[in-house]
């Protein structure tokens, strides 16, 4: 209900603040009798972690799981997981010179009016530091359904653009993780390392596209009507910080179209020429590859001065952000997409076992 | 689970196929005292109706809502609201050809799949009758949170775009209702119609978009992390039958800016100077408006011949629909997105009571 | 949350009030291809409907379910079943002189403080007519677990009680319809028989127990910790109108035990030699049976004169109940606790797939 | 859905095994802005804790509550209450000779079948070590809604029953607390002590009633038809472990009663003559005391020798459990169920703000 719970079978619940004790999670509804590997779990955070590469954040948190319950000897037992990471490099003293300020474009003046009291250190609740617990359960639910092969990657950095689909590209977390902003096209990465370089000097921020594919999905994920497979992909990925948008399929272009263009032919029993569809119809999955575009607005934490209004004094006032933030938000969102895809998708298959 | 059901607080679940017996739902969870016009209901019921215009489908659906419980002399008792429409002019015989045929992009192969079993007839649950329940609980969630304005327009058919930003716009539903496509700019809304009328005739339909614009929100509504409100909104969007994409606030556009032009700096103790944010700050509503744009795709259902397969034969067979059906479904989806969208703020109105 | 739905994965939600237009429900999640007999689900009407016999109400409620959707030639197709009785023999004249009265020991009082406005005809919202619909699902519920064997039955009526245990009596349909009290036990019942027409007689109502018993249950069934199986059949069964009391198993004759009488051995691999833990351990079904009593109150509605408060003249004034009432509800309430038991056991054992 | 989880609104969802690494739990919903002290947690903690008294198992659980998350400075700040408390003195190596046993009328054949997998020491997550946590979210609950009373006794131990009914009783926590058997009248609770520490004596355990008393509950709290606040509290109750009934109000007694004798008549606007209602009517609280019995099972886990089946030699075997165990649960129960009480009355306050 409070919105720290997501899924039906496979319930991941967080906490923790991002300059608080500890953050953390459960999960429960995890099946029982599935080999969990905990270096798995930690790679995945090592893609998320700040401090990775000279385009993201220097700051160095050091994150690794622990497991507290629900694994014997890497095995599920059925019973909730709960894990955990503890707080470490945290200044909290930057914070300082923001208690009074709702900085722009961030939770800080909707937390302070919903509950009357803010945790503005390091923003709290709000913080995108939140997000490592998607990824641990990201990682997990991976583990579980591990045929299913879920593959994000950059596709737009402010105006630099990938234009190949996903199906001409060479689609790996190799050819992935080969460079730092996390986009399969050699070329087209390095255009956008160089942006980002550029946007990170003058103190700004600068937004993006990630792009992500699922493939060999059984047939029959998604419940129809309100809890459609693409509506809770897409409730998944709007609850990512700094989302603002997402297409699945043809998307926003697929409104230009005409339905004899559009329309997805059956050529086999379990096989469509085209995929406009985007492998999902009447909102349950039909076997071909799910694709959709996420959009991730500038991070709206930057070192440029801006102006905000400070609630003690009643004035605009000048405001100089400390601390130590992304100029580009996107290489670390790219395992966090991944994590959230695996918690959808294997939700709606431990439901779909209903059906058999 | 199954999602036939929204909501956490105002609950919806409906029930009903398009060539059944009769739709319904029942509204849990409806505060009472609150006095109910049925004559509103009726009043959206129309905008959504079929044979409203030579632009949509001639089907003459007469629907009007039978209240059957939880509302005494038109006030609501807190008890849940049954409500059914029987369902009336329905040609089933239209579709014994599609029997055994999965017509391209409709749900028909996914339902067999999941289900073993699937009504041909009209689409059965898939159908986009189904919505009309959801016009009817939005219809009374929108009497309830009567204070909030929520209007939507189309701003898109095929590549005839509204280029008006929405606040450059006399958006009020007298505007809208003027023109068959509803959308407030006439000039726009000519060339809209003129485009649907020539892909009528070509047995062919065309895609498009929406806008939605929320205003007068009160601050603090949405629950963060997994919940953000623009999530629930975006979910309850993308169950609408036929949309593909979701973007608030910049949106897709926004992921070209810099956070330097991009964020939306305190002016005042309660609004800020532009409102790229869409009036979501962390997941949480903050006073200003909330806007939205909801990707359309063209029906499926065309006059035009195609091929599909058909899973007694196994072959590749020319079909040809029979039914009467939408050439474009923007301007009867324009109720529906103003529904689910009151249905979410209002479900959200009341979870916020809680922090009171 | 409203609370009128219960279930998990197979959810029932139902509306109606006793003297309305119509009761209903929806149930969702039901699996699809399953075969429903109509006919199975009239007779458990019967076994409920008022005018029964000479010792329950004289009331004559036709009832005969309609089904509207999710049932095609009698097999479930996975969507929503949708179902509805229109209410008929009601005479809400009756009820006119206890407008603003709170009968004693009904929900009169406590509906009008939480709703502010109540539906004072026939008890509205809180008439156990609503049970109808329980007995409609639970039917549905009862064909699709077919191979579990569930058998309520009265076990005492006031102060007479049947001393034997269920494992010592002749179970079956056959045996507890053959007395209009559903006793097995034929001199027991006819004894419950003599008392209820004396209590009737007197214009007065006397209270009892069920016992249910639930033979060739799966091991494996119930989520343990809170939603533990006989916690989740202990809330169904309170959840019933006039219910005061739940035990299972030795219940609380058990208490008086010691531990070393009390344990039930293992004597096979799936056996145990005595079964005081009632066929559930650890909150799990163990595949012995499962049997549980209910306690059910005198009815409130009484045809002596009573005393009750007046809200508008704020005195205590002479209370005169007219209608047509139960002077016990054992016999009605057989079917009730047979269709709660089967809505709580087909849920968890649908549930229990996730672990398959 | 697998039953970790607890509340509506106020949620607590658990997790841990008895000799895991640690156990805790998230507090999602708890309104923000509430002052919460960790003393008064960890006074109820030493209440339920081992080794309190000589009528208790001799482990010894040193557990103090160390808060994660969600509170600051002492104030709940609406996020989610991360809270964990690591296990200290666990003895695994007791637990081998029961690795392939199933010891009776234990969770261990129960989980086993389930999940396909066990955590056989110290009876992994089935423990009633898991009560822990939700001492600590009781505590919490407890404090938020302080002016509502909950007060928990021992009114039976085997045979010796205290006859009194709470309202003769001089029901206070002193009164309570100043007796290790937790039972408000000295007398009875000298002979429940002595009986005790015969059982002990014997290697046995022996059974036993709780009885609860809200005072002072607002009118309104409960959601009728299926989540009657008295079906939640009973829900609540028999998710205890060892807990095998639940009665309130008038209870199985009442089932003797006549309409006449158990009507509880209005004599003032909100006050009734008796209370065999048990303060809740219609499944909705009236204002008056709320109380309600609680039958405890002896412990399954008794010194003594017992038999059982061995699944992997196939045979019945002499059974000798070792270590340190409880000759009777019911003083060191008294806090959890006033644990519970307070998570549903707090659930149900909460949930009652949204008719307001």
């Amino acid at each position: 209900m409070a919105g720290n719970t997501i899924g039906n079978i496979f319930k991941l619940t967080t906490f923790g603040e991002s300059h608080g004790k500890a953050i953390g999670g459960i999960i429960d509804g995890c099946p029982s009798g599935v080999k969990i590997s905990i270096k798995k779990i930690n790679f995945e955070l090592n893609r998320r972690k700040t401090g990775q590469s000279n385009i993201v954040t220097p700051r160095k948190e050091k994150d690794k799981v622990e497991i507290l319950s629900g694994i014997i000897n890497n095995i599920t037992t059925g019973t909730p997981i709960g894990f955990i990471i503890y707080n470490k490099d945290k200044i909290s003293k930057d914070y300082n010179n923001i208690k009074n300020i709702y900085r722009p474009s961030h939770a800080d003046f909707t937390y302070t009016k919903k509950y009357k009291i803010r945790d503005y250190k390091g923003g709290g609740r709000s913080s995108a530091r939140e997000t490592v617990c998607r990824v641990i359960a990201g990682s997990i639910a991976k583990q579980i359904i591990k045929n299913i092969n879920i593959c994000a990657y950059v596709s737009a950095v402010g105006n630099i653009k990938l234009n190949k689909k996903y199906n001409k590209l060479n689609l790996n977390i190799k050819n992935i993780e080969n460079n730092i902003i996390r986009c399969p096209d050699k070329k087209i990465a390095k255009k956008m390392i160089k942006l980002i370089k550029i946007i990170k000097n003058k103190g700004d921020s600068i937004g993006g596209i990630i792009t992500c594919v699922i493939k060999n999905v059984p047939i029959g994920l998604g419940e129809p009507v309100f809890n459609k497979l693409h509506a809770e992909l897409g409730k998944a990925m709007l609850s990512i910080n700094a989302v603002k948008g997402f297409e699945y399929g043809s998307g926003f272009n697929g409104t230009k179209k005409k339905g004899s263009e559009h329309n997805d032919v059956f050529i086999d029993k379990n096989k469509t020429k085209t995929n406009y569809s985007g492998g999902i119809q009447g909102g349950i999955s039909n076997g071909m590859d799910i694709y959709y575009n996420i959009a991730f607005k500038p991070v709206s934490t930057i070192k440029k001065t801006q102006y905000s209004f400070n609630k003690n004094t009643n004035k605009l006032e000048k405001l100089k952000i400390k601390g130590r933030h992304d100029p580009c938000v996107l290489p670390r969102a790219v395992p966090i997409v991944e994590a959230m895809t695996a918690l959808v998708i294997l939700d709606y298959f431990l439901l779909n076992k209903l059906y058999k």
